[in-house]
């Protein structure tokens, strides 16, 4: 039996996790990484997690295959280099790979999270047995990897897949990102928040914010509860995010013409109610022929997304 | 000395040529092919060309590399068989390749026109050199063929490259497609001489028409003569047409990451009166790490372009 380790580097917290060849998690750290951690720390702390996890289970170094690292772009994953992740501003090209190499002299994989994420979704998740396949993260933010022809597909510059910042509104809503009528400003996380205080009654957010403990303002988890409770302003939210989502997907199938879309996060808690108006809008904005060669389905990784991104990439090393 | 051949299936006119392996043209020949004539009769009537073109030559057979066909689409490139282009009512299910091959028992490659001639510019053109190219035509309507990982990408059924149809206003202009505010409604000829009625006056229009002999109706060449002779009203038209073509590109560049974009013919004709435009927009709405990697130029080919496309398909037969 062979093993894989996957390093999962975030913005508030990582892990290290140990599987076998068939991607069966042995075993499993995870630390809190604050911002403002030295990424010399977070690199030695890796370190001496696998050390500790490999003896722990007895594991010679010989029959680890290799090392994935997924983290927030921007990256080279040529150069194994991560260079200014905006979620980790004290990590300015920090050379992972040549790290971790000369720690354990494996091959070591470093890729950005969403294509890692991709990867990993059309390994062993929602995409299996595609060879043309579109993976969007849709929470806080919307960004995406792209399987073309049966491959990862970087681009000229490893940016590619860049979907939630699409322009569907040229004089749109002001994006995270700067620029206006993104699809992640009309459908991501903050918009639907942005929704809320548009719409709803004071006494609804409150209702809203009682659905969702701990939270002091409301969000896209709140409405998706008070939506599933048959609250229709919710039910209208849902709607305008997932029609918009709609579009930014038809302006892919048009592009791209993938066999199969995958949604993460808000599709699988919302379910139809997100991916109704989401085909209904695909079903306007794209050609038939182009919208009904292409099926879209939640995301099937879940909790598990992280590391099997991370550990996916031992295996995906040549593409 | 190897030969190519080169068959052109066009709605109004076809042409076969024949080409050295270095694409220089030996020998050429059109004729008209109106919509309505039998698709059983035109293939005869290529077939006797091919002959006649190699006969006059004295080339033998066995020195024909293979024949390349450029078609509009929808079409089959797998099985080589025309499925039912709208310019062309009565090819349905037409098996191109079949009856070429019988005629000739020669490698035959079916591609449709904007496929094809984006590998004419990426192998012959303004995409040379590079790995990760789009090409757009710009004329009546936008169509796109995509160059990704150094192979044409076709997509899971081979409609990949309509970015002509991405929607930029979703409550926008009908477009000839039946969807709204596509591209193409926005940023084509016919969006040109819409906006012609919307802006010039009687007078201006009048114009304009003399500037094209002939034409009825304004149109785009007419606005680029009038904007090229300082008409600021047409000059004002470019530059919205150019600014919906640079939102298109600018989501094209955040999804593809591209190295390069060339852009067909009004391109061409108008240069920077479009390409000015176009590029603003690109800044605004593209993150700048991905518009600064990718160069936005017009296409090379110009009259060539459609000869080119149907040859060079006989040199990427695998890809």
């Amino acid at each position: 039996m062979d093993y894989l380790i996957g390093v999962d580097i975030g913005g508030t917290k990582s892990a290290v996790s140990l599987a076998d060849d068939h991607f069966n998690i042995v075993a499993r750290h995870s630390f809190i990484t604050g911002a403002q951690t030295d990424p010399d720390e977070v690199l030695d702390r890796f370190i001496q997690t696998i050390r500790s996890l490999l003896d722990d289970h007895r594991i010679a170094l010989s029959k680890v295959t290799g090392i994935g690292v997924s983290c927030g772009g921007p990256l080279d994953p040529v150069e194994g280099v991560i260079l200014s992740p905006p979620n980790l501003p004290l990590w300015t090209h920090v050379p992972v790979r040549r790290r971790l190499q000369e720690a354990f002299d494996r091959p070591v994989t470093v890729e950005n999270d969403a294509n890692a994420t991709a990867l990993a979704e059309w390994k062993l998740g929602a995409g299996r047995g595609t060879r043309n396949f579109i993976y969007l993260t849709w929470g806080t933010g919307i960004g995406g990897g792209l399987i073309l022809d049966g491959k990862l597909y970087r681009g000229a510059t490893g940016m590619a897949g860049e979907a939630g910042h699409q322009t569907l509104l040229p004089d749109g809503p002001l994006c995270g990102c700067g620029k206006r009528g993104c699809l992640e400003a009309l459908a991501a996380g903050p918009a639907v928040a942005r929704m809320c205080h548009e719409r709803a009654t004071p006494r609804q957010i409150q209702h809203w914010l009682e659905l969702t403990p701990g939270e002091t303002e409301p969000n896209a988890k709140g409405v998706i509860r008070a939506a599933q409770a048959g609250d229709e302003t919710a039910a209208g939210i849902l709607k305008e995010a997932g029609r918009y989502m709609g579009i930014g997907l038809a302006n892919l199938i048009q592009i791209i013409n993938p066999e199969r879309i995958a949604l993460g996060t808000l599709a699988i808690h919302a379910g139809d109610l997100l991916l109704a108006p989401v085909r209904e809008a695909i079903a306007k904005y794209a050609w038939p022929q182009l919208s009904t060669a292409c099926e879209v389905v939640p995301a099937e990784l879940g909790d598990r997304a992280q590391d099997m991104a991370a550990l996916v990439l031992v295996s995906v090393r040549d593409g």
